[in-house]
Order: C-alpha cells, then structure tokens, then sequence
C-alpha cells in the first residue's frame, strides 16, 4: 500500500466538506458548490462513506439535482444502510482499513486529476469527530490527506457553540479552514455572530436561506416528486440570491496561493534564512526541501520538478519519511493530536508563568516523574533549561563548582579541564564546546579552547556478519587487537567483560594515562563527561561500553588521584574521584531503546541531562538532574555562591507538560510491549549464549545489520534502538564530517522508489556516515520499506 | 470591583456544568446531581444566565424536583426571556458586564461557602461557546474562575462528534474536565464510544436512561402536572438505577487531590527542584509560591495563611498580578485562547519539523515579517535559537567571524575581545557570560573570563520631579556633572543632543579610551554589544540614548582604529569599525513602548538579537537578524567555514507560528491605537517644549513618577514602555545585586490590598531595585491599583 500523504494537486483543487453536527446541511452546500462550480468547470462530488438508506444516500443526491450537468462526478466509496454513526453502521459488514480508505480518496482524486477535473468535493459523514468505519475520529482519519476545509456549520439554536468548536478541533490536527457556511435562520442568527467570528480570522463565511421543509415520514412517490420540485426550485433561487461566486473566488485565490507559496517558499527561504550548520555558499533554492506539512513519521514535501515539468506533473507533494526523526528529536509522531491538546491545555492553563521562586504543576510533575523512573538512585533535584546545549552548560557549571569547592581549587588562576572521549559533542553554546577536543565544528569558533583531556577508545561495529571492536591504531599495545562478539548482549555484558583481560587493559590504560596528565603534566580535572554507548555528532560513534564503564569506575575508585579533600561525607549517592555528567541529551528517554542509556553502562551518573526525546520531539526542553552533594555545593549565606543561572522560559508549562505526557505515553509504550516485534526479531536471530536479562535490540532488523555489513562499501554498521548507523569507505581517502561519502546513498534514499508505491526518505549524513533514526511509533511496514531501499543501494 | 480569580474553597466543591450543545440534558443532570448531593449534604445550585420563559427556568427545574429537600439552594442571577442565545436575549435588556457577573457568581459562592454549603453547580447556558450576554463566548466568558467541568455529552446523532469537540474547547480554555455525563441511547450508542474516549483520560463517565417526552405545545394543567410526576418518577428511578454515588465520589476524590497537591507542591517543589538564580541555603517551601494557573496579568496563587488557619480560611487562591511580567516575557496575556489554539495548530500541522535544509511556512513566515518590519535596512538574514542566550551566543560568533576576516586576525594566537557597558547582562551560558565584565553573576561561574571593555556610562532617572543624566563619579571631569531635563522626550532628541557640549564630551572621550586601549594596550576588538537603552538584568539601568549613540557613532567613523583592511566594500548597510550587536531580547518588541529599542538610538545594528516577547510569553524562541556583510563572511567553499551552530528544535514551527501571530497582534494593538488612554496621560502632563515627532510614553503613568521621586526614600524612578523601575536607598550602604533595599517593598506588594477589593502583586527584585512589568495588555484600571499601593508604600 501507498504511503498517503498530503493530497495536492497543480490543477485539481480539492475540499473536504466537514459538518459542525450531522444534519447541518452539508450535502446541500455540497450541492450548491457543484451545482455552481459546474457551470464553468469538470467537478467532482467524493462521499467516501455513506450511511443511510440507499435512496437517501449523499453522492445520489448531488447527482440528481447535477443531472443536466455533463461536467458532474459523483462517486460514493463504501455505502453501509444503517443510519447511524459509520462505526457502528459497519459492524456487521466487510470494512475498509483506514489507510485503504485512504488510498482509495487519493486514487479516485487522481484519477480525476488525469481527467480534467478542476474541483472536487470530498464529503465526510455526520460531524468532525464523528467516527469512521474503524472507530477513528474522521478528523483524525482524514488528517493524512490535509485537505483544505469547507466547513458547513450550524444554523440551529446551540449551533454557535458546536460550529466554533468543531472548527477549534480541526485547527488543532493542523487542517486549513477555507470557508464556512451555513443556513441562514433569522430568529437565532447564528451566521452574524459567525460571520464576525470567522472574518477576524480572514475565512469568508457564506449564509444563505433555509431548504423547503424534508417530507416526514414514508415517502410517496408524488409528495417525492414534489419534494424534488421544491429542492429544484430552492437550489436555483440560491444560486441566484446569494453570491456563491465570490465565495468559491475567494477559496479558489488561497488555493492558488497555497500553490505559489510552496513554490516560492525555498527561493524565498533562500533569501530570508541563516541556516543551521549549513554552508550557503553554492546553496541554490533547490537545495532547499519544502516542508508543507507532516503526519506521523512523514514529511509532507514539495516534489521538485524541473520548472518544464512543474506544469504537467500530477500531484505537488510527496509523503517522505523524516528519517533523522528530525534532528534526532522526534518520538511520537509528527501532527500527533494527543501532544497538540497536552500543549494547546498547558497554553490556556498558564501560557507561560515565571519559574524562579514558584511551582506549577506541570514543572513539578515532570520533575518527580523523571527523579522516580530513571532508575538513577543518586538523582534528587531538577534543574530546568531549553534545551541540550543549556542544559550541558549548567551541568558544566555544577560539576566544575562541586569539585573546585571539595578540592579547594581557585579557578581564577587555575584552569580547570574537563576529562572525555575524543568526538564528544554537547552543544553549540561555547561554554560546552569547550568540553571538547578540538574539531572541525569548532576550530573556526573564534572563542572556542578545548579544556580538558579526550580519551581516544575502541568502538563497536559489524563487519563481515560479526560484532568487532575497534582499537584505534595508536593504541593497539596498551589495549590489545580488539575482540569480537557473536552478539550485542555479549558486548553489553559488562559483568563478565570487566574481569576479562581486556577490562584488565582498559582500566590499567586509563590509570596511567590519568596519573601521567595529573601528577607528570599537573592537570586539575573538575568533570568526567560522557555521552552513553553512542556519541551522535562527532559521527555516530558506538564507544565500547566496557571502556566508558572502566572510566567511571577508574575515576570513582582513585579519588585521591584527583585533588587532596579533607574528608568528603562518604555516602552511597556522593560523587567520588570527579563529578560524573551523562548526556543523555540524545542517548537517553528510548533514543536507544531503553530509558536511559546510562543503563546500558550499569552505571548512576552524578549529573545527568536529557532533552530532545523529552517532549516526544515537539518543543524545546531540557532537564539537567543532579544529586544532592552537588546541589549542596552551591548552598551557603551567600546569594552569589548559588546557580545563577535561568533562562526566561524556565519550565515553561506547556514544555513540561507535553513532557510529562509524552515519558509517560513512551513508558506505556514500554510496558505495553509495543515493540515486541522488533524485539522478538533480535532475539531470534540471535545466535548468542544468553547471559543477560535484558536484550539489546533495535527497530531496526539484525539481518539488516548482518547483510549490509558485508558489502563492499560499508566500513561498518550498527544498530541499538531506534538508531542504524552505517559508515561508508571514503574513496578519497576523507573521513569525518567533511567527507562526502555518504552523499550518493544519501541521495538514493532521497530518490526513493518511485511508481505506484512511490516512498522515499529524507536523511541526514556526517561525513561518510548515515544514520537512521525511527520513532517510537514507527511501523514494522515502514521501517521494512526502508530496508529495502537500504539493500537496494547497497547491495543490490 | 474585585479582580475575579480561579475559584476554590477549602470546603465548598464547586463544578460548572457546560453543555456539549443544547438541549442535551444539562438542568436534568444537574438535578440529579443536586438530588443525589442532597441526601447528605448542603447544595446550591446557581444558573447565572437563563433564557427562555420564566415557568421553564433551569433553576425552577431544580427547586421543582428538590422540594422536599431543606438542603438545596437555588438561584438564577440574570432572566432573559427569550428562548435564544444570551447575548441575543440580552440585546434590548439591562445587561451585566462579563467582570460583574463573574463578581457575582464568585460573590454566591462565597456566601454559600460561609452558610456551609458543600457542594455547587453552576450551570452554563447552550453549548460550550454558546456566547454569554455581552456575546463572549462562555468558555471565555467564565475562565477566570477555571471551575471543574461536568460536561453533559450529546447522546443524538452526531453527538459523539459534539461531545469531543466540546471537551477539546474546554482543554485548550485550560479547564480540566472531572466528569461526563450523558443519555443513554441504545440505538445510537455515543455512551459506549465516549466511555472509552473518557476513560484513557481518567475522567469517569456516567451514562443513565434518557427522561421521558417533554409535552410538547402549549402546556394545560393538567399535562403539566402529569409531566411533574413523569419526572419524579424518572428521577427516582435513576438515582435507584444507575450508580451516581461512585461517579460523585470520584469527582469528590479529584477535588480533595486538587486541594492537596496545591497544599503540598510548594514541599514537594523544594525536595525536587532546583530552582534558576536562588540560593537554596535557608529556603523554605513558605518561600515558594503555588501557582495554580494563571489568566490574563494575573498569576492564581495559593494563600499561604499558616498552619493553624488552613481550616478556616474562605478560599484558597488568589489573584496575584504577575508584576515581572513572567521574567519580562509576558506580553499578551496568561492563558491567551487565541496563542493557544496557534500552538496547536502548528503543532497538529507538523509537530516539530527538522530545519536544516528546509523550509516550514511558520519559520519563513516569521523571518520575513521581521525583516520587513523592525525598520532595520542592514538586516537580510535570521538565524534561530531557542532563548536570548542561545540568540546572543549566535550573535558573537557572527560577529567575531567577520572582524576576524576583515582585519585578518588569528585568534587562535590573540584574544578577541567585545566592547560594551558596564552592567551588561546577555545570557547564562559561558559564552556569553564572557561578554559581561565581572560581577556577581559570573564571578563565581568557573570558567568564566571576561573579555572585553566595558564603559561606564551616564544614566537616566527622575529625581525630585525632574529627568537627571547622572555621570559616574570617576568621569565627571570627562562628561561633566549631568544635565538634567523637563522631559524625556528632551532625553532622546538625540539629533540636538549630539550637537550640544554633552555629545561633544561623550563623543571625545569614547574616542580617547578606545585609541589608548587599542594602540596603548594593544587590545583588539570584535564587537560591540549593547543593549539599547535599558540594560535589564544587570539592574535596570536607564542609559543616556546620547551615550550609546555616540559609542556607536564612533566606531562607525573610526573604522582605521580597530584594524587594518583591504578596501573592504563600502555599502550604506556594510559595518563599519565593529560588527554592532543590539540586544534586544529584553527591550525590544514594545517592551519600550516601541517596535524596537534600536529605533529610540536612530541607528542600526549589524546584528540584532530578540527573543521573550517574540512568543507574546508563550514559549521559549529567538531570532539573530544580521546583516548581509555579516553573512558572507561564512561563505567559502570549506564547509567547515560555515556558522555550526545549531538546536535540535531550531525554529519549531510552534514557536514560529506563535511568534508571528503574537507580532502582528502586538503590530495590530499598536495600529488601532490600543495604548492611546496611556500615551495621551504622558503627552498632557508633559511640561516640555515638544521638540521630536515620538513621544516617549510609559503604561505606568509620569504622575507616579513624578511623585514617587520625591519620595524619601527613593533613590530615582523610571519608567519607559512597559517597564517601571524603581532604585531604593540602601540603609547599609550595600547596592547592586546583593542589597536587599527593596525586599520591604516587595513584600508589601505582596501582601497587597485585603478586604473586600483584595489585590496583591507579584514582583521582582534585583537588589535595591524593584522594577515592574505591565503586559501589552494591561488594563489602566489594574495599572492604577499598582500605582496606588505604591503610593501607599513609599508616600503613605
């Protein structure tokens, strides 16, 4: 099946028809719109679910009084005869999928297309929310297609009340209202509060006169006549009293604006917009992907068509799946209704309320949560930020006064460095860029001075079907070849890896390597810095969790290593050695497939940040968690010794409460086995002895991994979570981030597959490395699609 | 008449009934709730509208059916006698202002409250948007009080779609819904497919038998009195029937954990959070305010009455006007139903979208309207970030860069360092915590270095009635003793002023300073930074617009002093001298009064940073405009070359959406006039010959300066825009951000005004300076009550 997406077409322009209530007058607007637009133009009239006697039924309607019109389509997808709500109407009798029902609208309109038709009306059933055959709200239903909106509201007693909120659903799933109308009742004059309400919104409302009254009870053939008599006469003298035509002028001009905007907007982008980490230079508009709109783990794009081809090219969008789950930040689903309402809740509870010296609920519930369920004993305060960058700028700034006050340091005359690993990355504020090794990101950063020591370290990759851990060549002798490993639990067996030779290696390496930098060159130390299992800017680097876990262990165990302290409080949740920061900004809330992925290490980090996935991939937030001896060091009578520190937008409520909504919906993800059948597939195919509770997997398929990592091109491969990383050879010899190699897959993907089942990926590359990243709801369906363009490229 | 706040008793639970449409059962279902409360307990029922004829009111409908009951109190406040919409029925009739009835209302409650009712409903009229007499709409209407919702669900036809939207208006209103209520229709079924909506939400639904056929037509006696036994019947048979106890218990249930959560947050707030820019050493919970929600200027705070009193207290909340304006973000408005319902469009049209290399329509959007409308010709490019940090972190990396070009420095090898003010402040992170000279909020940040030179400079204040440049002690042989001034606009008619002996002054004594620093000291600067006119977070600093005229005047035309270049392109918008840095995250935006602080200077900056208000005080966002020049000096084949900066969520399109709309609001208020009554208030009490076209104008009003600077122990007053500051003497001689001068003032604002007009403040303060923010819209009558209790404060 099709991936459906947004549906837009160059010369056809379609309308879905939403009622404010059933019984509106929807296929009478419906009706009057065909009947209007025929007169000039090829229409069609969609009813894509009818309930409801046969003879009553909305497309037969619009057909009989279209008769004399040769211009008229009319078709009708899936009739069911119970008068009732489509999900209960389809009970008993063979229903369509809701994608099927989907792509059956997005077929009959293209076909339209290809026939010359310049309008078509697609009309839904009952009210906004009324539910289709499936159960789904058609609001929710149709939202994949985005069709722009004539809504029919309500000229009854009440019918203010449920037009206004039936529009308010519609915006909240992202649709586009383009008029309103409705009956006109001179005693309840719904359509003068209306009128005023829609025009400060810029959407032209049209209201004309009542239809005759519908004959009661069973029809006879003669008052049925009548009645048809009637409507004939009521529809001419509407079309003739009232001004339909600068209505459907008006819809037709934000229509044709739609269109130019979207073919203007990457020109006009082009002009207006600084991008990120983007080098303009021999940038061109077309470089540019248009983003109309997205739904689920799809990008609606604009296509890019050659200007020649733009005339002639049938529809204007494609549905392209967002395949760095936007910047690494996306969970839950692009349009996602549910986090639309949490935001929209928390917006008209508070807006935003300031945070220095008050609580609100959303801020304090999503801290208690996040202290409860990371699983981080050592974790007792939560301080708020904007996002990863901040976040790891306090963390900084906490671990560095902690340790200068225990060791009795005096940071003005002595530097104080950071300890890491080589590729670290935590942001583009230069306080942290400070806490890594010098790098193409920040060589030109004019301020930029790396302060502290990166540890190289050996990684973990498949090569040739196999799990084998890569010592960097300068350290071969002190760590040894590298092993390999049947399966990740095997790499991720830290209890038994850590009294192997190589944790033996490992630990003796960083010792020395320690002593020598503190007692040979006299470093001070104030922070160990660490990424968990994955360090995602400096290259997708899969770090050997054996190495990270020796370096926190190295460093809790030789305390004496780092600074001379006059009886630190021993405790179970005191740091030791150095203040431990993890970034979790990117590894952590699922990102690799479980909560944290300080879990992977075993490991409770002294301080501990995580944003991106926090608000399922909506709005910026971050959190940096820290425990009680380091928040103690910034108590005294002092107000200057506190964390000074804030941003205006501190906690801001509908961060904190999409927050909340969003860990928690991720957690019932979790318990309710939602990726049981990725999971299942590791476990399967895993020819490992079992020796761990937990098993490492990913959405992405192991044979996957296991195929891809035999062919010719590719270096390596992993995946862990919702993570695949691939790295590719660089024929010229480059590699990091300003290698291109991964340019040509890159575009592969981009291209996609086209023809009927037409899909394709938007992606993301550094260097000679693609990476892939699915949210938390991405389908197996998907995800297999993608696979398949993967081997297609790759080993096809 | 009393600012109405969020409505909560300790002992009277009170619950509004909104109906998902009319004529859905609201007067029956109260009925029954009031019958089933009864039993046990003091009830009142209050219907603050009604319309249609006297004999069918909804709260004769209750009297009726509760005769027997001693515990039930009825009352209607306002009769309309037309079966129509309020607003309709109201037309030709004595109607009550929105404020009034809301007093009203609240007024019942108290006084039912102290009679010892324990339960309350008080019905709505219509549907959720059903407009109220003045033609708001209710949900608007009644959402200062935020009662717990007992929503009647539609059980006809279409009723499953009604019932959502409903719920969905009520959400984004910021309501919380604590039950459904509804018919039971066995053929529809709405009930079964409402209940498994409601129950993922955790709000119970109750669905019983439907009541039995109103008698329709004109009502004899006779049938009347039938239909009062059909009732009776009806009522007794449902509360026998169905299970109201269990439902009624559970909402009770959600009442006593609302009042314990508020009770508790303020403990569990100081066990989880760490808190941004305080000193934790001897907090106590007692410091923390509860914010319960907050609505239009005002925060709904819990009392803190102590222990003892807790049982005894009326009502918990109260309405608590938040005086920083949220930390200088709030511009339009707490709980903004329009922000709201933005937010959620955007976030169901993409949720957030990845920005490098595409373009959404709200980022474009927004960039565009800015370009085009902050009246800067330099400015053709905005960058994003997330907050004025981040912004101004951006900032100094393009500046940096381009003078690093141009005048070919290394400054791997030299320290680049930035021009500025003394007292500056830019943000938290290091970066640009570097870019302040030291002093209490970075001294103690290790890694922090400043690397600049920092002016001191004259400031502006009233004093004894009359405007004063006051020079710093250490250059009054410079720039002379100060001048003072009748008015401000006098202040800013920098075009003269830069022709008197003043301008003369400034300007030759920037010019020494920086030719010793430079070719004395060898300094090299990148930048110049400053925040025009107000200089917020370092103290509320009002600096003479002459001063920093000048400093940038003179860098402009000394370009040969900062370094040596190779014909770089002269163009009207090229810089020259220095990249020139505006910061106007806090001032600009009608903080001041003005689109942007920049325009109140005459000149315009290279690169120009905002933020906060950009949203309307919704969520966190910034934009760094630059220039052309500034652009291209990130330009070059080398990717590597490029600005790298860049967040996860860079130009959500929520915040962009939102920030659009808040700017073309705040453009719109500016257009008709909004600010008219206070503009007017600052033009007819102006003594001053009016020299300029701009009048200088404040929403706090010149007579309240003039008074409170004659105040003993006032030091000076400001007040320009939107901003109120006022500098308190200091009895121990400390000042700055440590003095605790004005914490007397504070708390006196604080506890407010009591009795019957009771009305508190929320300020800030930074040392002796407390300082207030009205929001873009700020009534005069609020703002007249704060002039008052200053008054009072400092003159009483």
């Amino acid at each position: 099946m099709t991936a459906v997406g947004a549906a837009l077409w160059r010369k056809l322009r379609v309308h879905q028809v939403y009622g404010a209530n059933t019984d509106v007058g929807k296929t009478i607007v419906s009706t009057l719109l065909v009947k209007a637009l025929s007169e000039r133009r090829k229409v069609g009239f969609l009813k894509p679910i009818s309930t409801g006697p046969l003879d009553e039924a909305d497309d037969r309607h619009v057909k009989q009084f279209t008769a004399g019109s040769t211009n008229v389509l009319t078709k009708c997808l899936y009739q069911f005869g119970e008068p009732v709500s489509p999900h209960l109407a389809a009970q008993s009798r063979q229903r369509p999928e809701d994608n099927e029902l989907l792509s059956s609208i997005y077929d009959v309109l293209s076909s339209w297309s290809s026939k010359g038709v310049e309008n078509a009306l697609v009309e839904t059933a009952g009210g906004v929310h009324s539910p289709g055959p499936n159960a789904t709200s058609q609001a929710d239903l149709y939202r994949p297609l985005r069709l722009p909106i004539v809504l029919v509201a309500d000229s009854r007693l009440g019918g203010i009340s449920s037009s206004i909120s039936a529009f308010e659903s519609l915006l909240i799933r992202g649709y586009d209202v383009q008029s309103v109308l409705l009956f006109q009742d001179d005693y309840y004059q719904n359509h003068k509060y209306l009128d005023l309400y829609f025009s400060k919104k810029d959407i032209p409302l049209l209201a004309f006169s009542k239809p005759p009254p519908r004959p009661m009870g069973n029809v006879i053939p003669d008052s049925q006549a009548e009645n048809q008599e009637a409507m004939e006469d009521y529809y001419s003298s509407v079309l003739k009293n009232f001004d339909i035509d600068s209505l459907l002028k008006r819809m037709e001009v934000k229509c044709e604006r739609r269109i130019e905007d979207l073919d203007q907007m990457a020109a006009r982008a082009h002009e207006a917009i600084w991008y990120p980490f983007t080098q303009h230079q021999g940038m061109d508009p077309k470089d540019i992907t248009v983003i109309e709109s997205a739904y689920g783990d799809h990008f609606q794009t604009l296509k890019t068509s050659p200007d020649a081809d733009k005339k002639n090219e049938s529809h204007l969008l494609q549905s392209t799946f967002d395949g760095s789950a936007s910047w690494w930040t996306q969970g839950l689903g692009h349009g996602n209704p549910e986090l639309a309402l949490t935001a929209a809740h928390a917006a008209g509870k508070y807006g935003h309320v300031m945070f220095a010296g008050t609580v609100h609920k959303p801020a304090l519930s999503l801290a208690e949560l996040l202290l409860q369920s990371l699983g981080n004993q050592r974790l007792r305060k939560v301080f708020y930020t904007d996002n990863g960058s901040t976040g790891m700028e306090a963390a900084i700034k906490m671990a560095l006064r902690a340790s200068c006050l225990r060791y009795d340091w005096d940071s003005s005359t002595e530097e104080i460095k950071v300890l890491g690993l080589k590729g670290s990355y935590h942001g583009d504020t230069i306080g942290v860029m400070d806490c890594s090794e010098p790098s193409t990101y920040n060589k030109k950063v004019e301020w930029y001075r790396g302060r502290g020591h990166w540890f190289d370290f050996p990684t973990i990759g498949m090569k040739g079907a196999q799990w084998h851990v890569t010592v960097p060549d300068m350290l071969v002798q002190e760590l040894g070849e590298g092993e390999h490993f049947e399966s990740l639990n095997e790499v991720f067996d830290l209890d038994k890896r850590l009294r192997s030779l190589t944790g033996q290696r490992y630990t003796r390496f960083i010792k020395e390597t320690l002593d020598k930098l503190i007692n040979k060159h006299g470093f001070k130390f104030g922070a160990l810095i660490m990424e968990p299992v994955i360090l995602g800017a400096g290259g997708m680097l899969f770090a050997d969790p054996l190495f990270q876990r020796c370096l926190v262990d190295v460093v809790r165990s030789n305390p004496d290593l780092f600074g001379y302290t006059l009886g630190s409080m021993e405790t179970p949740t005191n740091w030791s050695g150095l203040p431990i920061i993890f970034d979790e900004v990117f590894t952590g809330l699922y990102r690799l497939g479980r909560r944290t992925s300080a879990s992977f290490l075993g490991v409770d980090a002294d301080i501990s940040v995580h944003a991106k996935l926090l608000t399922g991939g909506l709005i910026p937030l971050a959190v940096t968690l820290a425990s009680k001896e380091i928040f103690d060091a910034f108590l005294s009578c002092d107000k200057s010794d506190a964390l000074l520190h804030g941003h205006s937008y501190t906690a801001h409520p509908i961060g904190c409460h999409v927050a909340e909504t969003s860990v928690r919906m991720m957690m019932d993800m979790e318990n309710r086995g939602d990726w049981g059948s990725f999971q299942k597939l590791w476990q399967m195919t895993s020819t490992s002895r079992e020796t761990t509770g937990h098993h490492i997997w990913s959405h992405w398929s192991l044979q996957l991994i296991q195929d891809l990592s035999c062919a010719k091109n590719v270096e390596s491969v992993f995946a862990i979570g919702s993570v695949f990383s691939i790295s590719l050879y660089d024929e010229t010899g480059q590699s990091g981030y300003t290698s291109t190699a991964a340019k040509g897959l890159q575009q592969k993907l981009a291209r996609g597959q086209s023809g009927l089942s037409q899909f394709n990926v938007h992606s993301r590359v550094l260097g000679n490395v693609l990476y892939l990243m699915a949210s938390m709801k991405s389908t197996p369906h998907d995800l297999i699609r993608i696979e398949t363009l993967l081997r297609n490229a790759l080993l096809g």
